[in-house]
């Protein structure tokens, strides 16, 4: 099983991999046949392919992502985090809590991310 | 399904159940057949009458649990809380984030505790 900080670096990864806007560097951190349920309720992206087409989004925007608080438990971690986009005058930040759960190698096999339209802020 | 706000109001019941130091109280949130599985990585408790007795300890312990944070998504709500037990002169303060499920009356039917021994505090 991964080490919790094993676990936590891949964390931190999947933080700088958003912040620099690189869907290869997120994809990089998934298992093979890893599933992406963002938000939680809607179908799944699945396999690595997929995930790195849903995650192209963040290559043409200024956005930064931010570890706020992270549990790890078993194989798995919760953590709370600040995604914050600016597009043109405007700053939206939301704050979504995740769960992963990874493999041997502490890469992702699973990311529910927990978070609604109505909890992003804008300013 | 239950509504987002059907889902928060379970989970500030279930705060107030803990700090209010009533197993039957927090029982009562929950659906038939419900698992808590408290770590993520142990045993699950399964079924009102497990989890009712796994709450028992809080009868005797001077607790208090507070929301920190929560995220609402289709049937699901992830949350950041902290829990203060005092023992003697000691506090001990934990702050787990748990991943909960909810049937259409918005009973809990399964909660996932992700923390780890080494994130309690004690001052």
């Amino acid at each position: 099983m991964a080490s919790a900080e094993d676990i936590k670096n891949t964390v931190a990864s999947y933080m700088k991999a958003i912040s620099g806007k690189s869907a290869d560097a997120v994809a990089a951190l998934f298992a093979e046949g890893a599933t992406v349920e963002d938000p939680v309720g809607t179908e799944p992206k699945r396999g690595v392919e997929e995930i790195r087409s849903f995650f192209t989004a963040i290559e043409s925007m200024d956005q930064t992502a931010e570890l706020l608080t992270i549990r790890v438990a078993g194989n798995s971690a919760a953590f709370h985090f600040r995604v914050t986009t600016k597009a043109g005058d405007q700053t939206y930040v939301v704050e979504p809590i995740d769960v992963m759960t990874f493999d041997d190698d502490a890469k992702i096999t699973s990311t529910r991310a927990y978070w609604a339209q109505e909890d992003m802020t804008v300013s």
